[in-house]
């Protein structure tokens, strides 16, 4: 794919911060012409898709400031420094539903944002939810817990209170994977 | 959802750039401390999810910066100031892959990265495609264009070759429609 690729000619540190930051690239491009690139450095995330024993779907509600709104999503948080995905869902669903689980099942890893950002989000599944303790939040994290249906969260993607593209994606996961249960 | 609100006490604007602008908000927690948030501007996108007359999904694979290397994408791009998103995915789909479509569906938007970033991405669905003209990408940008079935599209999830979250969703959106098709 080297016919693609884009050199980097120059890098510019914009703003180092909590979680993100910006730099400015100068770079080569395919055809020996020069152009910027706004790039975006994450540590990265991990968002868990959990089932109750009821078989219902796990989801936080929360303020997204960049948002200004509040906004239905599943369980979800960043890497800490050096930190294993695994290791780092088991503590995000601990931490903002209660819920301690048997067992994660990883899924895949995405990007959210590929044009400017290098977050890259890894998906757990867990339907083995053990008991659940207190929320146990960050300093600086509010959020409601919601146990919803299926058929209640389709409804949430149809009327936009789910408007998030990875809880989405996980209802979507959880419709499909019924369907394929229920042919096999 | 008042409970959940941060109200902001101050914004200090860090960067202004082509793409993305980066802004610092101080922020009243729920609990009245305070707190600091980095917030990306982004003037949002669409994706369109096609299928070409045999049924396969239009795919382009497109070297990203912010990742340092190539991957494998449903068609998208930034909306203009003041554009519609459904023509600007008309737009879209034309410079990047050369097709007209007859009609698009709108299904849904979503945030891509709601902890930090403001992006908010239309997607829509085609299987209408019209008569392939050449491909009239942007100055700076560069692809090749791929027609796949939908089992080598979920052979690229499988093997991480789609590592993208909105074309993981479409892929996801395509499996479900025909489980949904064939049940009915």
């Amino acid at each position: 794919m080297d016919h693609l690729k884009e050199t980097t000619l120059s890098t510019t540190p914009v703003y180092s911060g909590k979680i993100i930051d910006l730099e400015i690239q100068e770079v080569l491009l395919p055809n020996g012409n020069k152009s910027k690139r706004e790039i975006v450095k994450h540590p990265g995330a991990v968002a868990i898709i959990a089932l109750t024993q009821e078989n219902k779907l796990l989801l936080v509600r929360q303020y997204r400031k960049a948002l200004e709104k509040t906004i239905v999503e599943i369980p979800a948080g960043k890497l800490e420094k050096n930190e294993d995905p695994l290791e780092c869902a088991k503590r995000e669903l601990l931490e903002e539903t209660g819920y301690e689980c048997g067992s994660l099942e990883y899924l895949s890893s995405f990007y959210t944002s590929p044009g400017f950002a290098d977050e890259l989000i890894h998906l757990y599944f867990t339907d083995s939810l053990k008991e659940c303790k207190e929320q146990q939040p960050d300093e600086d994290e509010f959020l409601d817990v919601l146990e919803v249906s299926i058929e209640e969260a389709e409804e949430f993607v149809k009327n936009q209170q789910i408007h998030d593209a990875k809880t989405a994606y996980a209802v979507q996961y959880v419709l499909l994977k019924r369907k394929l249960e229920k042919d096999a």
